[in-house]
């Protein structure tokens, strides 16, 4: 069977049946590990702390398109896709990797573009550039790995949400998904909407401060929006054994994502694109509300946890009625 | 200018002046920042010990060509080339992750056999496998992370070797390229010969115990060779300051690298080949002593380093004749 059979998520879970397998709890690495495979980081006990580490790349051609953005935004983006994660665990980045993988014929100024991109955004963090590799291919390969730090018990995890929980999410979200749409289909949108379109794709802004500031709140459960909000909820909801509703009409819909594509389609971007960045938590109304007041950053309640319909999230509109999502395409998604 | 006119070490060096003048000692990630970028690890005081972290990445039709491996070879090597430096820092490697790309098409089947292969050495080492992430790309890019611990103080580095320092490897070398040249040629060798080179170069033992040996026989200078001989030993003393030189007939040669190709070309595959993954270390008589009769992994002195030709080897036959190297290629070569 191909990959490409069996997709991804496929894939995935034959290669973490198989780590499953070679666990040993008679050694230290397995004894010392708190969050393994699954979550946003793998956690582990050092000393009095817990030390986090995750992982991600970006592949031309699939992750992005040469022509459609600058090289310091490839460079921001690789390392901020990673920050978002130790953001979701409630981390503090510490230290960063860099493997390029590319072509001869890259122009050396590009290169130092994407590095110099990178290195802005780990100096803002605080992150250490301290390691990586570099090596020829056939297309460009960017992978970050990044360390971290938590305090023990301070950890924002996908498998705590608990029925009654709020459902919560900072910012804005559609955006970068809108972008890559207007990108596909060429469309000439008026400057303003494009640009703020791009930099929503392009120079996304992790949630670390944010992701910190909920764990002091009382926040225990929460992930990254990577793969689309209710594909992330969803991710939750297995990892907690709950299922979830969402409110459409509550859905935070970045301004730029509806001015460009309507409403109706830049509500599909907010619920399946994917790509935000965002930070998708749950937890009581105190905390709930505690993190609303205490962030500068806008947090909307959008849902709730449940009991029943575990590993499942419902989407309703105004009128009480479910809409019927398919990730996999536009098309299937219908009122 | 391309990344191929300034070539590879051109490039990491740029972007190595661009995280140097990124550095920011006023922030914790560089005040407990003890090894950076340009070792074979870096490493950072987490309470009373070290962290260690590296990365390395094969790409298909540069590291490896399909069809001359197995895959659990593959998943073996991704992670001993990893454990090799690990190695080479003295440390106890304890979590790996592993970034994926690969086009649809591969079959789930060498995917999984690539994990598994991953999986054994990890297994035997104590890693857990905690991370990693997978998608698209139109060749198979393996990249693994891996993390250690040591003690502070005990620490393996490249810039610790002084005048007067022997120099000595463990195991032989040069089996590895000439698996190499053996593929690249279509070498119809005797069937053990073909086999002792192909384990060689697919399933490197790394020298994990080795490493944490000598650091306890008072080493406190090693890098592991993957380079070449000749090119880890220059990075030894362009990062010390110092000059070294090897008795040409002191080196190890491995004994199907010879019996494959004779001693000449042998000679030459254990000098400049590269992907031995031995350990290269540097110390006194008195800790290269302790770790010839402590290690039952063969020690052989090969050389010594001297203060005068700073950053440079100089290989000596028995005539006191200096062979003159060029890594790049075999024309170049001659006594």
């Amino acid at each position: 069977m191909k990959v490409s059979e069996l997709g991804e998520f496929g894939v995935i879970y034959r290669v973490l049946e198989a780590i499953s397998r070679s666990r040993d709890p008679s050694r230290t690495s397995w004894q010392k590990l708190v969050v393994e495979n699954g979550d946003d980081a793998a956690a582990w006990i050092v000393d009095s702390a817990l030390e986090l580490a995750t992982t991600d790349t970006m592949v031309e051609g699939v992750h992005f398109v040469p022509g459609s953005f600058r090289w310091r935004e490839l460079g921001w983006k690789a390392l901020s896709i990673n920050l978002s994660d130790i953001a979701a665990m409630g981390g503090i980045p510490t230290y960063a990797f860099l493997s390029l993988s590319m072509p001869g014929a890259s122009e050396v100024k590009d290169i130092l573009d994407l590095v110099e991109g990178m290195l802005d955004l780990a100096s803002r963090e605080g992150i250490a550039v301290v390691g990586g590799n570099m090596t020829s291919a056939p297309v460009l390969v960017v992978t970050v790995a990044l360390m971290g730090r938590a305090e023990y018990g301070k950890l924002l995890l996908r498998s705590t949400a608990k029925p009654g929980d709020l459902v919560a999410v900072t910012g804005r979200l559609g955006a970068s998904s809108a972008a890559v749409e207007m990108i596909k289909r060429r469309l000439a949108l008026p400057s303003e909407l494009q640009k703020a379109l791009h930099v929503a794709h392009f120079h996304p802004e992790p949630r670390v401060a944010e992701g910190q500031a909920i764990v002091q709140c009382g926040v225990r459960c929460a992930t990254d929006i990577s793969d689309g909000l209710v594909g992330d909820l969803t991710h939750i909801c297995q990892a907690s054994q709950v299922g979830a509703f969402i409110g459409a009409s509550d859905v935070p819909v970045h301004p730029a994502a509806r001015d460009a594509f309507g409403e109706r389609e830049a509500l599909r971007f907010a619920l399946v694109g994917g790509e935000d960045y965002e930070l998708l938590f749950c937890g009581d109304a105190d905390a709930i509300g505690q993190a609303k007041s205490r962030l500068s950053t806008p947090v909307t309640v959008i849902g709730r946890i449940v009991p029943e319909h575990e590993g499942r999230v419902a989407v309703y509109d105004d009128s009480g009625q479910e809409l019927l999502l398919d990730s996999t395409g536009w098309n299937h998604f219908r009122k």
